[in-house]
């Protein structure tokens, strides 16, 4: 019987802008979370993490031009922290629009100082679908500031890595900071993917040791699930893409070569997905083939049998009808009438006759090649 | 037994032209409504709004150049507004011929001195269809001229916000106003999938639950749906896309950042209905493998019944078959020609022999797992 | 039973060159008609036909400047007649060849001092097939000649339109009367597809009312003739935009502008006919769904009635048997091995548990959903 | 049963480089032909054939600039021939390779002073497969070598042309003897194409009239076919379009405009090829959907038959019970306990109840719509 | 029941990056094997090979201008290694990465004063399965390095040519050596697709023989090879693409020609593989419509036996009921109720009226043409 109730996978359901809302309207999602607001200084030698209440006198904060800053902010629930960046930083107000309708697909667009993008976090749930959570980003020149929905993420290597000074990433700017993270969030569609691929093993031993209609349920969901991730990796090299043409001096020639490298890892991700989907439908191709396969079974046994015995019962029928003779004289009823019933040996004939019925039938099956 | 009689849609079927008619005819349909003009006029500080008869003299009406005005115009079964059009404004006469055959896909055109565009305003239908009405806009440097069929519309949001003077609306000239309209129009759509989706879970629902063949024609019927909002959707981001790629100074740099997020919204709505395209053949694929499972099933219990008593029911023939003895002197005919018949515990064996056989079998169907 | 008939349509064979054929060889088909041959001579006041025999001279006929003219010929069975535009008029032999071929798909060619295009004339035949007709256009400074298979055509509204002197047909050069004539063909399309659409509200109509195999082949007829549409739309669609490209000055900007309107409708086309090909897909697979559905509801019928009557019928069997006991000292035979036979109420007995039977039966199809 | 044999065709099966062969190497497959080399000089006055033994010294023999030469290679088993090239002729190795390795796709390639090209030639087989030998073009100003694997071809035409002086062959320089002997190769395709839309017509016929399992094969066959000409057409029309844009002056103008036509005809191959292969397509899911109605009414009939006779066999066995009375004193068993049996009339009550049972079945069928 | 154990292939599985590994991290695989280095130093006259334990000083051991080096370098399992090649020769340590990783696409990049490339080696697994294996290429002036994963490997046939000094290979540079190990691996594909097509043709020649099950797996698992291949076979073309389109002066012009000969390779790889593919789709419509076919003949089988058979034993049953008279006087029950019983020819009348029945039965089948 499968487990259908894999196949359902409870749904995030967005708040669609109510039509008509004024383009670049802050929308602050009553269910959200409040902000959690971390600020990162860092340099080639320091390295400081402060948590703040808010955003106030965020750029006084900020206004090290020897040092580089993070603003780590998780939870969008405060319509004051958005005035702090449509006012004070001067934030267009589709970005923060943006970043409030967490619906959007990866993309990277280049403002007046500032750069703008989206990624999207993914993690498979426990119902086996998959949970998707936008990060944004805006990088100024010594700056970046994320935006996250909630508490939880998979950036925590990130930060470590940042606290112990590893690598470049102290040293080579915003923007090397934003490709780190956008990175990290790429590696772990690596492990979604890893995990279904998994799966469409163990569906596939399945099919081949007792197909049953779970595999139909279960490589469905798989499908539905490679579509939405499909959703998320074509955008996403897009985005890839675009900052590496970008002319922006915010994301230097070294961080491209990086961001390159994420390029790559998109496409990887596109092919690998393909090339599971391609197999996907074609094990649904063969479950069907499969089950048609066993109906030829089935009543390939139902038509050997009734086609054996149907005629022999019919014989049988034959000679347990009860025709007689009657008497024309005294109208007296005996029997007699059916000579075969009183011949000699009649009873063994006719037994041997039906066996020879039978055994003609099982060859002329066996010769069609249905025992085998 | 579904409800096939969601699957018809009644459909709007246009007036096509005359084979031969020349081209730039303006057609008047006599089904159309009479218009109702309002007149819209406003500035950062200002806003009026007057009901106009007819459009005659409508250049000195909107002569003042530190106003905009929006003529907003419901109805088109008027000649005479539009010779107003042709012979006063020096509009082309393919566009008008354009408006009033109220067909065309979602485009945007340069004019010397003016632009031109369509929108389609959809809405479902009580059929559950849907509905599909043309909006043209013609926009020159003041004056932005909408033209639409009927007399409701989704729209009233932006007429609010021009009244209460809220966002760039009053002040961003005729081609942000044009963008508002264009914008509430694709938003609509979102409603519209947003619906639509809904609609596909339940038939999932129904699909684990107790799929009939209701699936298939809500399913059908949906597709359908879908390939008609695509036919609008993908001309509707060509639109966007030639809008952004406009030299026209009638199109600000500042209205064209607005533009680039409803283009993002284009896509988003594709993508969103290419999914849900996806999904749908998926079930259908699903569906079909239920009904072959079904099939599977109901042939099985037939096997197994007709397998185990059709063999059953030969040996009960056989032994009521009428042979006996034939007194070769008096020609009496008595029984006793079937020796097993008067064996002692014939019976007996004979039903121990039927239960025999009965066991085997449906051990021999057991393991072939016919009875999961 | 459908119409099969309606399925296989009458094919035009076109007469291939023989491989090897010198090219540009000018191609006389014996089977074409002689050429009736119209000379339209006009310009903004003027207005004149004349039927010519044949076109000898016809530099000398089309010399005046200010007018334009229109030769028109129908029918091509004339060497003599390309032989005055291969030596006189110095049109390419090349040209020429496509011209009597009569089967190259629509397209635009530049030369020296002259146009070339071929559009294609199509009509529903009366089979439901494709009538399908070469229309082939030279477009000099201020001469169009046009060539036809037939003498009947759909392009009289254009030639009334030109006596008639309504619109810009007379005064806007050759490009436009030739822009005129292509969109009239353009134009007939439409007229094809709805009444395919028609056609495929018919089958739509019929699967949800009583589905036969007639679905089928009128599905694929339409099918089909999609097909064939489509190969003509496509380059139809080219072609305009090879005109729209072009910068030949026999083409101008104001006629360009027409031409990108039915560059528009060539889009639009293709639109619906891609809708329709993909509803027509989903039909099948609708009614391929029917058949399966169908086939459960046959079997299920089959199955509830044998499960039931074929245990029955066994059990009667049994009391049909006719053990009996032996006198060991007589030999004689004497009912009385079968016990229940001989107790009473064991008629009734049997009968009530064979009731049991039947109705723990049907509890269980009941169950299994098999009588809805 | 069709005629299986014709779907399995024999295969060419190239000899594959030895992996690891030094890149340029000039492979002689023993089994080739050795070659006949005919020279060919021609101008606008004189034309001459001479058979040449080898191509010693061919410089010479093509010396004279007002001449333009042919020379005529068929077989290619001669290494020492392949030495004159590439030693004499100072022809790149890589293309000498690319001759003897008669697998390539049509391609077209420019060298310091030469051209080189090849095309394929094509042939319906014996056995409904395509035959498929390659045609190398080496072009330089007024030599043009081509190079075919068998005696046979299909360019005696050309050949014809040449001798006659027919056209312009003689006088348009090896370009256009190139392009001639291409066209001619195209033209062939036309020919293939027409036979396989005559198969396809035949299929469908088949397919109406008494559609069996050949249908399946025959299509199949011919969608393998049209698999492996689409292999062919596709490059073919690529390397016209490389003729058509290339910069090297061994292509006049004039001949660019033979090669336009020679593209356009590439692509109506593909046009009608596609076509061809949806309709074969189309020609299965009919074949596909006519089995599946054929097994509906197969099982109808045993459904009919089943469901009626069935439940009277039943009753028949219900009377033919043997169920009697015994006589608690005696012992002696006596008919008696089936009161219906006994009955007047019971019989044919019992015939009536039977022929009832019959006639409502048939009804509850009839109104099923089972009967049509 | 085919080979399903052939279906399933073993895979190799990566390890994935540990998300959160800095970008350039140099992975060292514990279960790699521990480098085999050989120096190759090569000019027209000279040639040498050494094996070197470690890479210490090979900037030194390579400085010779006039003469080129390969330093050919089988297993990864070094740290220091790598050590050498991000400290003294200056290589990025993306590049180290992507060398460790040994499970990227084919692709070539330019970096400052040398480019890197990917290759994949190819090789049918025992299980039918693809073996996979990683070489990487870094290119400098005069030293191209080769990475493998596997001490065996199929270049020693360019070793050979290189040792021997055929060709062009001692001459013409590290860009040329490149090509020639990369010409090896893409020809190494051409086998194994040739050996993919042999299966192909044994599965049709089955499919035709005697189709089991067996075809759908072989099928399939074919399919997924060659889902795999392509994955390959795709970006190979790009990078040659991308080669063929580089600046660097480290690929000459007389390599690029050679580099130009292997892209048409990967065309025609992949032009066989995307025919392959489609061949082995329609063999699996093939294979579902022969199962299609087969339930038909089945159930014909059925159909006919029990048609006939069914009534016929209704019959029977029929005249083996026990109606009888019963005197009113005495009680006594005798035969005598069944009229058609006791006729003369009674028994016999009735066998001819069941071989009527089954006569017309036969006809009625065999009009509707199920005995073919």
């Amino acid at each position: 019987m499968g487990k259908p109730t894999r196949f359902k996978q409870k749904k995030k359901h967005y708040v669609l802008p109510e039509p008509g809302t004024t383009p670049g309207f802050v929308y602050i999602d009553a269910n959200s979370l409040t902000p959690k607001i971390s600020l990162y200084s860092f340099n080639t030698d320091d390295f400081k993490v402060v948590e703040l209440a808010n955003l106030k006198n965020i750029s006084e904060k900020t206004a090290d031009k020897s040092t580089f800053y993070w603003v780590d902010i998780r939870g969008l629930n405060s319509a004051e922290m958005f005035t702090v960046f449509s006012d004070e930083l001067k934030i267009h107000k589709l970005v923060l629009e943006d970043i409030t309708r967490t619906y959007h697909r990866p993309k990277f667009e280049e403002y007046e100082g500032y750069n703008f993008a989206i990624s999207r976090m993914l993690n498979i749930a426990e119902d086996g679908g998959l949970d998707n959570e936008q990060v944004s980003f805006i990088q100024t020149k010594n700056v970046l500031y994320t935006f996250q929905e909630n508490y939880e993420d998979c950036l925590d290597a990130v930060r470590k890595r940042l606290k112990d000074g590893k690598g470049n990433i102290r040293i080579s700017g915003t923007g090397y900071l934003m490709y780190a993270l956008m990175d990290m969030i790429v590696d772990s569609y690596f492990s979604i993917l890893s995990k279904w691929s998994e799966d469409l093993d163990a569906i596939e031993d399945k099919l081949l040791a007792r197909p049953d209609r779970s595999v139909m349920y279960e490589t469905q969901m798989l499908k539905r699930n490679l579509i939405s991730l499909r959703r998320v990796i074509w955008p996403e090299r897009d985005k890839m893409n675009d900052i590496l043409r970008t002319e922006s001096d915010l994301i230097t020639d070294q961080t491209k070569m990086f961001i390159k490298d994420a390029y790559d890892h998109c496409i990887q991700l596109m092919d690998m997905l393909e090339s599971m989907k391609e197999i996907a439908s074609t094990n649904i191709d063969m479950y069907l083939s499969i089950i048609s396969n066993r109906m030829n079974e089935i009543m390939k046994v139902l038509t050997i049998i009734s086609s054996i015995f149907i005629p022999l019962t019919f014989i049988a029928g034959i000679y347990g009808m009860n025709f007689a003779k009657q008497d024309p004289v005294t109208g007296k009823i005996m029997p007699g009438n059916m000579p075969e019933l009183y011949q000699e040996h009649g009873y063994e004939y006719t037994l041997f006759v039906m066996a020879l019925i039978a055994v003609v039938q099982i060859i002329f099956f066996w010769r069609k090649g249905w025992f085998k």
